[in-house]
């Protein structure tokens, strides 16, 4: 493939080719020889690496359906326990609520995604089948990695653990986790099963810690330890970390340095009235810090779209992120850093980086992400999937 | 004019006629007479009363032009110093951003503005008489109330409480004033010229407060006792009022049982990082809360839109508005709350009301908010000024 005038992210006007899902070559425009097909003049937009969803539910999801009237919950305990109801009311089957937001998802110009997806007591692996099915399906337009998630924890639902493994063998391609302290009540218990699944299974972790305050940094701490007993360095995810928006500055600096030294990478969607982890400090210490849609009209909220533009300007807003400097940080944190984050290498817009691009109707990294600018076309793994914002498929 | 399958707010469909800037009638489809002309059948569309945007700077924003790389600031008189140089450096004239970025605010949806202009002893009254001129130039399609505001302070800015004395005599119409506390360093010397001036020229008041905590709130009690002295009950808006989101309950509950009292309204853009009133308890209170785009693409911040639904989106997020009748309340502080702010009655979708309406492309109001829904028309005193998306002018 042949993108000609194409703006990128530095400045430069290059022409840019692209082979077996790499990018072979930029140039001046004109300079590079052009296939006979396959030719795309962006006349100057903007081309950016793709967006990588780096933690989405695709399984609880409502997309497509009626608004579910959100129900109060005083502690995600009570949410989790209203969600086991609910679900079971939505008439639209799991895998065409995610098939569709996977869509426009792509049309966004995401084209990786890791999606948790929930494993209990109650549900079993119905939905791991059900995501099973759907990557299967979509899996010439879209790369999707799968978490075992256990939503209602794991030590204090019988059976999980099991259930966990059984999803492992199926095709799932990562160990999840959630609040040791808080859900199960029992951290060593609860971080013997995650740590021990990814070992003998030889799969990555992601882990959602909403555990706040010191309790929260003694946990991060903890996978931080386990993760380098492991040998899992640059391969486990901490979602949200609340902790870190809590706690003093001592307690912060020990638990960033460890988190970094562990090539640990936090997830924050950064939703605005909670503490969330201070990004810049974040990565002042080398931490690997991205942003991620989370939750996208489901049980735990109405709002969402799946549009990692959004989320960009959201997180901008939130960390107050007004400088140049910061926006293209808040850019690099729905792109360069969750793909680091989901192992997905190399990334960028170099010469050998995978071809998958969005090509954005904006004069630069920072309109774009302050305008949510226009998806023109997005190209996953050098072939085009979404041209004149219109899915191919 | 006849609007025809109309779905409304309470979610009956109807046919609305109106005549004189007002509405007339709401009846069963097809059960009112047709005029010959002036027809729209918007097919089942939401029909909701158009936007009101109560707080804007219409002359800060650099609309239209290139990006101005934002510059930190440690505090809000840096914040204010920065601007002073700065907006010396946008070579588009004010008159020619603010009416593009009106014109962008009217395809929204709002028909209505209040916009705070800058006096100081720099800018002096240029800034007026750019608004002034705006205002005439548009007045056939949007309504602007502007109100003279001491960007730089009054007492520590020698000349500006006479610049706002000519304001007003100018066509200003309203008087503002900003952090008596925190700018002034004089909170008897700053109220004393802002309700003097309102006194003589008979206006109403808007009072920019970010002076946080029991400072805070003690002027919030000092405005609300002034209020009532002068007379000026509804008359009175106090913007941001940070403080309300940091002070303990008893000073909270003092405070806004004083300002409903005196009916001051409270405008909040609920900016994500910062402590923010509590909407819902404010509102408990019987305190008028509305919610507004305030600072677009300028010195402040690079974001804004002028999207008021984009606004009621971030107000959900910020304050936990997830349920359906919250969410309606956030639609509220967008359009029947502002208009009580600014004296705009009556104001909504019932018999007598103005007809100053927009149909949106959503199946409910939540819906419209969760989707930051598509625009179809805008009607302005009875009179359409968007049609399908595009102003007509």
């Amino acid at each position: 493939m042949l993108i000609c005038n194409a703006l990128l992210p530095g400045g430069q006007v290059r022409d840019v080719t692209t082979d077996e899902g790499r990018i072979v070559a930029l140039g001046e425009p004109g300079s590079l020889s052009a296939p006979k097909t396959d030719v795309l003049d962006i006349e100057g937009a903007l081309l950016a690496p793709a967006f990588v969803e780096g933690h989405v539910h695709l399984d609880k999801t409502h997309f497509g359906a009626e608004l579910v009237p959100h129900e109060g919950a005083p502690d995600v305990q009570t949410r989790i326990a209203v969600e086991r109801t609910l679900r079971h009311k939505v008439s639209r089957p799991v895998e065409q609520r995610a098939r569709d937001l996977i869509l426009r998802m792509l049309s966004f110009g995401t084209t990786r995604i890791r999606s948790h997806v929930d494993i209990d007591s109650d549900i079993k692996l119905a939905n791991v089948h059900a995501l099973l099915a759907v990557r299967e399906q979509l899996r010439d337009i879209v790369d999707i990695q799968l978490v075992a998630f256990p939503q209602s924890g794991i030590v204090r639902d019988p059976g999980v653990a099991d259930l966990m493994d059984a999803a492992l063998a199926a095709g799932v391609d990562l160990v999840g986790g959630l609040d040791p302290h808080g859900i199960d009540g029992d951290i060593d218990g609860h971080l013997d099963v995650v740590f021990g699944l990814a070992a003998r299974h030889g799969k990555s972790i992601d882990i959602h810690l909403h555990d706040g305050g010191a309790i929260g940094a003694g946990e991060l701490r903890d996978i931080a330890a386990r993760t380098k007993a492991h040998g899992l360095n640059d391969r486990v995810t901490v979602s949200h970390a609340f902790s870190l928006g809590m706690v003093d500055e001592l307690t912060f600096g020990q638990t960033a340095a460890q988190l970094a030294e562990a090539g640990i990478s936090i997830m924050t969607s950064s939703p605005p009235p909670v503490p969330v982890p201070p990004v810049a400090r974040l990565r002042g210490y080398g931490v690997n810090v991205f942003a991620a849609s989370d939750n996208i009209r489901d049980c735990w909220s109405p709002f969402g779209n799946g549009d990692l533009l959004d989320r960009a300007s959201i997180v901008c807003q939130r960390q107050e992120f007004f400088a140049n400097e910061d926006i293209r940080g808040a850019f690099e944190m729905i792109s360069t850093a969750p793909a680091r984050a989901l192992s997905i290498s190399p990334y960028g817009i170099a010469q050998g980086d995978l071809s998958d691009l969005v090509v954005l109707d904006a004069p630069s990294v920072e309109e774009a992400v302050i305008n949510r600018a226009r998806r023109l076309h997005v190209i996953r793994r050098g072939r085009l999937v979404v041209k004149d914002g219109e899915v191919l498929i």
